[in-house]
Parts: C-alpha cells; sequence; structure tokens
C-alpha cells in the first residue's frame, strides 16, 4: 500500500523565520512558496533526498494549522506517503478498522495529486495523507 | 548540512498494535526490534523508501518516550536528518543561534552513528536529530 515518503508538513508561526532556518542553517533548497487561500495558509517546501518538507503558516485564526498550533503548538502536522491508488488504499484501510477522514480521494492542493487523510486517533497520534500521483497522460 | 532524512521517530502506547497497522495495513517491512534499556523503550523500525520509520514504546514510566506520551499523546516524537560530520553541524547551528541538547556529538543507540539533538523551542516545535554514520573503515 504505501511506497514511500511523499512529505512531511510542519506547522510554524513565523514563516520566514522557518524558512531561515531550513535555508540557512540546514542548507536545504527552498522549490516552491504558496498561498493556499482555501486552507488558510502560506507554505514553502523544500527538497531534502527525494522527500518534501512542507512549512505552513497559517493565515486566518480559524485555518487548520492555525487550530492544530493554538491546541498543540508548532511542530510536526502531518505525515504523507505514496500510494498508487489512493481510493484502494482508504477502503483498505477502513476495513481494516482505521478510521478515515475522508471517505473518498480528494484532490490535492497542487492540483497534481488525489489524497486522503487517516484520522490520527487511528494511526497512534499521527495525522496520515495517503498520496497518490494524478496520471495525466492522454 | 543536511544530506537526507535519516528516519523519523514515533511515540505509541501499544508496538504491538502499531506494529499491526505498519506492517498489516500498510504493508511496510519491519527491520528490527530492539529493547533499548537505557532509554526505557521497545521499539520496531521499518522501511520506507530510503527512510526508516521507528515506532518507540516506552517500558519504564520515566522514560523520555513515557513522558512525551503523557504530555502530548501518541504521534511524531522526533524527526532524523543525515549530516556528514555532525560535530560541525551542532556547531554551526549553536552558532546560528539554534539551541542544541547536545553540545558534542555522542553515540547513537544503534552503535552505527553519532547524534546530537537540536532543541524543538529553536526548530519551530521539531525535536531534530542530526545523524553521521560512523566510519568503519580501518
Amino acid at each position: 500500500m504505501i511506497k514511500k515518503l511523499s512529505h512531511m508538513g510542519f506547522a510554524v508561526k513565523d514563516l520566514d523565520a522557518a524558512v531561515r532556518l531550513y535555508h540557512d542553517v540546514f542548507g536545504l533548497r527552498p522549490l516552491h512558496r504558496w498561498h493556499a487561500a482555501d486552507d488558510g495558509m502560506e507554505a514553502v517546501s523544500f527538497q531534502v533526498g527525494d522527500v518534501e518538507i512542507e512549512l505552513m503558516q497559517p493565515t486566518t485564526e480559524d485555518s487548520p494549522i492555525a487550530r492544530f498550533i493554538a491546541k498543540r503548538g508548532e511542530g510536526i502536522h502531518h505525515v504523507a506517503y505514496k500510494v498508487d491508488d489512493v481510493g484502494e488504499a482508504l477502503h483498505k484501510a477502513a476495513e481494516a478498522g482505521v478510521e478515515t477522514i475522508d471517505k473518498q480521494p480528494r484532490r490535492g492542493g497542487d492540483g497534481k495529486t488525489r489524497v486522503g487523510f487517516l484520522h490520527p486517533k487511528s494511526t497512534m497520534g499521527v495525522l496520515t495523507e495517503l498520496e497518490q500521483d494524478v496520471d495525466r497522460s492522454p
């Protein structure tokens, strides 16, 4: 089911300070910076080996990242893995008794993926995203 | 400084239940199971791509993992990255104003690495481990 790690998402209060740490100190290469209005966040991604790190700063007070920080403080928000078929993976997880946040795959924020989340109460506290690359071939 | 992601450590209450999730549902391959008496934990590692996941269950009430779970619940405990020289990396981080838990590298739990930790209050809430493979050549 899980093929590889895709990315980790970190919730931060100050995106610029976080970028300075990951770029200036850790020496990682920024890939993209984007504003996800629907998710109420601004984010910067970094490449580390074949995995990405996403630093996410809330831009609205009621966004999921803002609520996460209010409840738990800054830190690791979610871990995402590549799967071949996210619909099948969600179905298999649900059949095994894992509570899924998404019953059906939905479009990833970047439009290049289909994703589904597993609920942290079924995954030992780790908000787990399953991600499938969208086939763009004709 | 950071070359690649090495592993993520997840704090769990029930190691056997966690292993069932990562093996039976996620289909990941267990690598090792070990008891780290000094750290008061039992752990199982899994391979996912070229990264490892470590599931860690406390075996004593006052172990770091037990205290983490008591304070924050189950979840992601730390993220570890490979560096070429952990002593130099700790020094560089400290010079940049990052608080380090370890002032000098120490021996990793598996004896094959030298490691040092950065304090989460300097790394946006992420307990960050820097890890150097020990050169075993003569």
